[in-house]
């Protein structure tokens, strides 16, 4: 039997050191009790999110993914924690923090976990030295980024050298939607996440056709969270536009389709009939599993929700857990 | 045999009359030569489009119709011509001239044509104005809107008189994606209607639901271009938000995949395969024919790849015609 792999799970530390920098109002987080086994995220002042224990502790967590059937999860920082928007040396202190803090887990279990650490992409080469930290000292799997980076897409050409960085590292690149485009046009009792995600990571995946990188880059292993959002829609008129546009077609050799088809995409679907889809539209081979645990907008049964899809047994064993080996580099 | 409607055609008039208004660098358009068979759509001294005589020639028309086999098009303005960033007066009188040009259209072909007219939806008092005029002089179908309205989306309270008009007129709404979210993430030679649009109109449908018009006005006959782009991916996502989320729940009487059922869907997708995703999600009888005639990014042959969806010869037929005829309030 296949072990399962979630690829997409989220850490949030117990508790953050306090500030120790030498800014005025950087919005640091910090960690105050809640409800029972839950902590309040606080940033700037706000709960910006109440978290569960799963978040931190490791015996809850292997108690959790005991329920869900899953071997192994591959453990990325919650992705406001990514810092971008803070002073780099704000940034990279709490990045080095939180790659660290995901160490000391992994160390408690380590035929359970992987690492997707963060890196401080707003400025790239720093990103570069801690890729470096995290893929030697750490022995992590890969690294989390954001769909873009204060607002610049992953797919500029500035970020060029982190991927080709990656590339020939064998580093996985797991990008998950933060911060999304279109969050003035969210109205109503939802939250950003439940409106504008699957919009925004479906930018970043065609970001990177677009922009060349992810061509120039064939062999660069990269994930996209939430299914791609919209980019199973996205392909086929990202491959009509190139047929159509002769400055598309010059700028792009091989059609937008044939390189969306190389990346990894999460199940996080929550719909047997959207995961079959995404199957159909860039192959069984390029769909792994994930949770998005242990938040309140996650799915508690993926692999109830996949067995669902109708695929067949290898495909399903295979996006349960055979893809994410490949696309983590695993044994 | 069913006949064809193709609900999602353009026009763009073969000129514009010169700017009367009072306003200094108002962006008001006009048209200049191009080469055979084609002009260019000027907007602030620079080329914004350069279409094909489809756009204003009702016998070009009528020989595309032939070749694509559609037997029935609405007609809508090019949706940068809809005018909501203009002063209200410089907009009141370039949608006037719009509708006008429309009717003069359908009047050559009646049997061949039918209206979707602009309204100036940044004054709701003044789109109510126009809309009345569409419907009792011109005997239009009903009207484009864009998915929001100068950055405010179309969800927002302060649009629910006009819908509330349209639903008790039954007059038809077309949303129509337009300065799609994201743009400042769009990289390389792909334009903003490739890679944004999908997004942008999903985020338009989504609003509509999450805001809550809809579900306030049930039988608001609503059709969303471009398939409603990330939408069907989006309703699982809504649905589990919803179901996870009290004060979503408590807003919201209904599951917003269940308020997305009563939406209408254009089938311009490009691949059989998310055509039958779409018709699965939201039922064959919500789905109807959409080519972007006569412009670049359209789709030359709906009727074919439509037949490739699989759908079996009820729901193929439904789409063609059928249910477009529902939507448009046909006889």
């Amino acid at each position: 039997m296949t072990e399962a792999i979630d690829i997409h799970t989220h850490v949030v530390p117990e508790s953050f050191p306090p500030y120790a920098g030498k800014g005025a109002n950087v919005p640091w987080p910090s960690m105050q009790d809640a409800h029972a086994c839950h902590k309040h995220v606080m940033i700037s002042g706000k709960v910006y999110r109440t978290v569960a224990d799963g978040s931190w502790s490791v015996p809850r967590r292997i108690e959790d993914m005991g329920a869900m059937g899953v071997a192994r999860q591959a453990l990325s920082p919650m992705p406001e924690l990514l810092s971008y928007w803070l002073p780099l040396a704000d940034a990279k202190a709490l990045i080095r923090f939180l790659n660290e803090e995901i160490a000391r887990m992994i160390e408690r279990a380590p035929e359970r976990f992987v690492g997707l650490g963060a890196v401080p992409l707003q400025d790239v080469d720093a990103s570069l030295d801690e890729l470096e930290f995290v893929l030697a000292e750490l022995r992590f799997a890969g690294v989390e980024i954001a769909s873009h980076v204060n607002g610049v897409s992953i797919g500029d050409a500035r970020f060029e050298p982190f991927f080709a960085e990656c590339e020939s590292r064998g580093a996985a690149v797991f990008v998950h939607a933060l911060r999304p485009a279109g969050m003035d046009r969210i109205v109503g009792p939802f939250a950003e996440q439940a409106v504008c995600f699957p919009g925004d990571i479906g930018l970043a995946a065609a970001s990177l056709v677009t922009g060349g990188i992810a061509s120039r880059h064939p062999r660069l292993r990269i994930a996209f969270s939430h299914g791609g959002g919209v980019m199973p829609i996205l392909v086929p008129r990202l491959d009509h536009a190139w047929k159509n546009l002769p400055k598309a077609q010059e700028a792009l050799r091989e059609a937008p389709g044939d390189i969306a088809r190389r990346f990894f995409y999460d199940c996080l679907l929550f719909e047997p009939r959207a995961i079959r889809f995404l199957a159909e539209s860039f192959g069984a081979s390029q769909v792994v599993l994930g949770s998005d645990y242990p938040f309140n907008m996650g799915e508690k049964d993926p692999l109830g929700v996949l067995a669902k899809a109708g695929l067949g047994a290898q495909a399903t064993a295979d996006i349960s857990g055979g893809n994410a080996k490949r696309f983590l580099g695993l044994k």
